[in-house]
């Protein structure tokens, strides 16, 4: 089940240190300008600054549309966009080969399927996130003419942040900080975690904004729910909030209901959604994010033998997945929007006799 | 799209008032003995006890099945479930048909659709759930086969709440309370909100036990993005959490990774499942829910005109929707593991030699 | 898997003998008129005449609408449709409930699912295509208001027929003839069958006008192969022919290809279908029955256990399927074009500018 | 819809001239052999021999895995083969680009989409059967662990044929022909037609051998309504048979019905499917394809805007699609089978215990 996505679906496919990995759109509408400067932009945000924060790959991650698209437009066939691994073949893997990293799927797909792809994580690498967002990056452009916008940004670092989101600070920053007072602290955070070999946990939030009221398929396709699939989907992801979030647990109704007047709601306790379905207001999503599962101090485990190991492991990797994490979950909500907008077409005869033939 | 699941698919119909609701299931297997009594049990405790923490609607909520049982037992074509809406016609509803009651979907319907049926919030109406469970109840019936048991109950309501989780006292607690110590001061948090005419909100948390290794289908139909897809799309959640959950993003990688011993995990912050798969431990899941949205307080509305009201609701609702939530968000958990279980058969061409002809 | 289309979509459920037949359709627009005089009228079409060319269950097969529909319109939400079963208990099925009828699925279910509800062919009884009518009457409603138009009757009965097809003398035969030179001649080939025990096959032929160019979703859920599901999967059909159909494979290019003026294509070889996608031309659909397997001459067959026996079946069975097959069929044609006319809503950019909020 | 299947699901990408074309397996169980030179051997198979009866594009057709082999063997993840255009940028499409060809997509792509990629029929090519035809080697390599066999030919050639179906001969022979006697003058229609600038229809057989009973998920993904939904959508195809097929509906009961012996079947014009569901026998399809719709006369058509246009087609093309289209026919075929087999899996409680945890 590679697929997610029911009108404008993606199909993703490769490993980490396989040829390249890749993505099909399925359902872009047609005559959509391609901005391949944009998708590859999107791209560039995931991968992250040059600086003490991120530890990147070498690769250039460079997008490449290979099919869909003709004199720079969509056709309306599957859109496929490949990224190369570049140095999928310059590391020695056989220390790990044989043993399961704590927090890693290594243990799961083994056991599952009785064979991985133990370079580098294989498919369950975070790797594969490099295509969502550009799959999200094609979602972005077709909204983007209905004006609706997405936005994201990390809130806290290991426990350290606040609810003051400014998304145009984020943009900006090395860590995509929300809070301007807080990111030199949520710096030291994550710089203290590295230097002592190990990681640190964090928040992102996405925030999606100017949404028509309407979008969502009860009772089982909800905007709500297509959402928490997506987000608890991505790596490392171990808990999803909408609006109020676990906040609305130890609240009353009389604290959480959002009351209504003549200029709208009063409140956004809904996060934007009620019954599944946008209610034309802000939609902020919470998105918690594990420590990285790969840390520099020893570990207990067993190999694939089930004999007790200590693990230690080597290379580079990220102190905190939540940085380069909000970029993805921002790409996965755009994706979930697109579907939604498409499946919302014809929801009612007039519209369709109005939009059926043009 | 009022289906869920692959293998084992449900799709629910009908409203809160209409003649009846009722669910067609999909996938189970043929041969399975079909105990009508189990499930009536289960639609029961999702009714809840005659007492002052729920208002129940007086419908016996009698369940009988009309196809896909022949003798006892499942024949491998649809089994349709339905339960008859007994009162549907008791009352007035001229008082909100034409308002928008905060907190509830009435506003998203009657702009998504134009039209909506407001007797007691149609399709939108939680009464919908009684026909998850009844669904969840089959899927059991046949996990039972395997052995792998559901468990839920209420961690905590208003914020009163503990870690200390017994799921047998909690099937017992006319509140489901998970905690012996703390369940007085829980019942005390509802009655002091339903007192006011307010409501609560609270934490379920379900337990699933004796997963085998490897389910969940990487990398879109994970067990733990179709956790959180089944939990959010549940009326009310604001929140799901699996294993460490938001504490996760405050936490160290040092502190949440789960080490592995000769004897397995060495902890279990992962909640039984690394990159979306099954890794053979308990699998733990938190569910938010925000407080009643009917409550008996004055509210600002609109009404379908846009003029500004005062709502005024009356009639039966409960002063928390935690309790009988905890045992829908039991009865998707068991439908999620339930077209999992089916999903990962032939996962290895060893497996598909030996089982796939009978 | 008892569903059928995507955007569109029906779920059925029940069994020959069980309490009902079902319904569930999933995408009905929101503010359609629900006539259910009209879809009542489309069952009593498939019931067929009270005459020696046919011969009815006793049932008053009245359709009952039981979610959905609010103050005669649809609201978006799944519309349901039962059937009550009502002489299900009348007979006694011991004869055939361990014999195996040639040319009936009791072998294939008991073999697949090692149980199987005997009584008149449980699940895989044409009954089931009751509600598929009713559900193609809903669509037709539909796309009523988009002026598209369905047809369909009799071309051929044991051989005997032409291509002269007259829909409107079809809709008032006994036997759906399209021919008014050959109605009698075939009348006497389904009683010649009858007398002797027998039963005979046939051709029906589905006709859709006024569909809009662009409709069928390449390359995989195309008009044509989608046309193609739909109609084998009808009880008793042996072969599907679109257009030119079984005569393309003998013709020329020059010959079968449809070439093209300023009026529109100079003829219909393709049936209307270019590439998968509707080209604005009458699509056309020939579709081949088998003769009724049930015969009442003596046939050789085996019981469960493996052992030879002669089967003498009993009661009453139509001398030919295909003329209910015919309404079937064109109900099945309607899901279609109801499903691919959602699909195609967005398929442009420009159309969802335009359309996506209204 | 690029997506075809559900558990054994293929989704294909590119277009004629683009970079390449491409296919993306999902649901390949893990540790089958993916013998590489087999799945080229397929593919060479569907690009003719080099003779007079087929006119090749001059690419050398190699397929590559990128994703989802590991030291040989399936993963379990997606599995990814492209086959490159290396011709693409040889020719000048200026004549046909404004012009749409009779018989071909051009005008219903134009039409829907507002824009098409022009080159050689850009998605809409019959190029892009080249990548179902390596999923369907991959779909036989795991069915070959099972013993089912697939075999195909071509029986007739604009109308000269027989039922004298030898398989071994076709797949020797230079046009697939399944009749020793008839090749001769089967080769000698093709080059009346070539010669006279013109092409010719035909039927392919497709024969699978070695079903289980039961596959086939009744009642909307039947074997039968899968294998027409599969076929009908190849470029081309105009009908489908299964069994006894066309003929079947000039039959009686007594002479279609198949009678059963302790033996098994009598005879099989159920083309081995009963009520939707493989019962063991050989199953039987006849694929009608149309003539190349690409001739060398001059044709009437309109371009774009509407203004008549005479065309005159140039370049290289087969003057029959039948006899590539076999070997289309036979790879479709594996895929539902394929597919249909995983579906299977759990379809009794009995199996699902046996077989859920291995």
């Amino acid at each position: 089940m590679n697929r997610f996505g029911i009108r404008f679906a993606i199909t993703t496919f490769g490993e980490s240190h396989g040829d390249l990995i890749g993505v099909v759109i399925d359902g872009t509408p047609a005559g959509l300008n391609i901005d391949l400067a944009f998708i590859q932009n999107e791209i560039e945000r995931r991968r992250g600054g040059k600086n003490a924060y991120s530890t990147q790959r070498k690769e250039s991650d460079e997008v490449e549309i290979i099919s869909g698209v003709f004199e720079g437009k969509s056709t309306g066939t599957p859109i496929t966009m490949i990224i190369k691994n570049e140095n999928q073949k310059s590391r020695d893997y056989s220390a790990v080969s044989q043993l399961f990293r704590p927090g890693h799927a290594d243990f799961t797909y083994q056991h599952k399927y009785g064979i991985r792809d133990y370079r580098g994580g294989g498919r369950s690498s975070a790797r594969e996130t490099a295509v969502r967002v550009s799959a999200g990056a094609v979602a972005k452009l077709m909204l983007n003419e209905l004006n609706i916008k997405f936005m994201s940004g990390v809130s806290h670092i290991g426990g350290i942040g606040s609810n003051n989101y400014n998304f145009d600070f984020a943009r900006e920053s090395e860590i995509f900080s929300l809070d301007p007072e807080l990111e030199t602290e949520q710096k030291r955070v994550i710089l203290d975690a590295k230097e002592s070999h190990d990681s640190v946990g964090g928040i992102a939030v996405v925030r999606i904004e100017n949404l028509p009221i309407g979008l969502g398929e009860p009772l089982y396709y909800k905007l709500d729910s297509m959402i928490a699939d997506a987000m608890m989907g991505i790596n490392g992801v171990k808990a999803v909030e909408i609006g109020s979030g676990i906040k609305s647990s130890s609240l009353r109704g009389s604290q959480n209901n959002d009351q209504i007047n003549s200029h709208g709601f009063m409140s956004n306790n809904s996060g934007g959604i009620l019954g599944g379905i946008s209610n034309g207001d802000i939609v902020e999503i919470k998105v918690h994010f594990k420590p990285t599962p790969s840390i520099f101090l020893e570990q207990k485990t067993v190999d694939i033998f089930g004999t007790e190991q200590n693990l230690n492991l080597k290379g580079r990797h990220d102190p905190t997945i939540v940085v380069r994490g909000s970029v993805v979950a921002e790409a996965m909500a755009s994706l979930v929007i697109a579907d939604l907008v498409l499946l919302n077409m014809g929801r009612r005869i007039g519209d369709l006799k109005k939009c059926y033939q043009i």
